[in-house]
């Protein structure tokens, strides 16, 4: 059974990172002992062997042990060797150029859909939708195509906002953005606010943390729901 | 000899369409009757015929014919055929998508190194840059490439802002995302706040409007300038 938890952001403001899911992690990974973790996203200011050394540091208050996947020479075997797998954020071009040329995206497809659990925070979580087409995130890379993992039948919007009624900025809201997406794609859009989360097992989808989530889908105005609707 | 005017926004909070660079506007296109828009970077909610009929109405306060470039069944015919160029914003990745799927950018490039005035706003100013990897939108669709003019020496970030100090959202800031294309691109890049622009005259330009523009290079600490050093 699919077992899938997408998280808006690794951290919430004034926490230490992963804090406020670890006792949700404590369950979700139960019955695995060690994590594999993909530390692409990381442009820069934090080595692949630091941004691996902050998720075991969290991932150790849990008891499981976290295996950084670029220590693999192999790295499409690194996955098939996965107990569960964690993607940690960053810039989603980047961390899709990196799967497309390691050739990791149809290896994780394969585990994800056959019961490894899957953890993705920020840019992890936006792989985890058919495309990365509503990602926040600068194209300071260039991937040698957008599509993802495709193990949710939605895509996310992670660190979403709301637009602000007194701003005088002349920028697109997020709304907006997601809006123009549906003008050439029908995938719905969940907007997932800072400190939520989607729980998926099996064809089972429930969203947690406060509040609701924003929901968008190709035709229709868009909406709050506390469910997620497809 | 080259002419360049690009701009952060089209339009300022509370002003009518390109109100505020009408002035400059004048002497810019002096000696041209019509001006060639390119209306392809906005993707829904108005037609290309609405969009350049938008452009056409602010330039006739200044007596200048506009004709979009949609109206052509050869759109490179349609470049050749410039007196001036100006492409509105909107999505830069629908933009691009089209530029290169209708062999614009080589067009486009030619014409602008030999004197045709070339006017940008927003994606429009995005997309004279040697690349657009430091563009703000979402990336709903798929170009064959990031590659854009080159028709100045550094890249645009329009509608820059400035860090929130207040700000408790862990989303990136515009300067973070910035610093991470710069470990992976050596090309300047200027922050330009809405209500500035540059004017490229030959090989002088200039930073106009109120203020500073915050610069980017690879490897230096950012800073403000009222030039643009590079």
């Amino acid at each position: 059974m699919k077992k899938i938890l997408l998280a808006s952001t690794s951290t919430l403001f004034g926490q230490g990172y992963l804090e406020y899911l670890l006792e949700e992690l404590e369950s979700f990974f139960e019955g695995r002992s060690t994590i594999t973790f993909i530390p692409y996203a990381r442009p820069g200011g934090i080595s692949h062997e630091d941004y691996t050394a902050l998720a075991a540091k969290a991932f150790s208050k849990i008891n499981k042990k976290v295996i950084g996947l670029h220590t693999f020479t192999d790295p499409p075997e690194g996955i098939a060797q996965a107990e569960a797998i964690f993607t940690g954020g960053g810039n989603t071009f980047l961390l899709v150029q990196q799967l497309h040329q390691l050739q990791l995206i149809n290896p994780m497809k394969e585990r994800i859909e056959t019961g490894t659990p899957y953890l993705g925070s920020s840019a992890g979580s936006n792989i985890a939708g058919p495309s990365m087409k509503t990602t926040n995130d600068m194209p300071i890379v260039y991937p040698s195509s957008f599509d993802t993992l495709g193990v949710v039948n939605f895509n996310l919007n992670p660190h979403y906002t709301d637009p602000d009624p007194n701003s005088q900025h002349k920028g697109e809201t997020r709304e907006t953005r997601i809006r123009e997406f549906h003008i050439f794609n029908t995938t719905p859009v969940i907007g997932l606010r800072e400190g939520n989360y989607i729980l998926v097992s099996g064809d089972h989808k429930i969203l947690k943390g406060k509040g609701t989530a924003r929901i968008f889908e190709a035709g229709k105005k868009p909406y709050e729901s506390k469910n997620i609707p497809f």
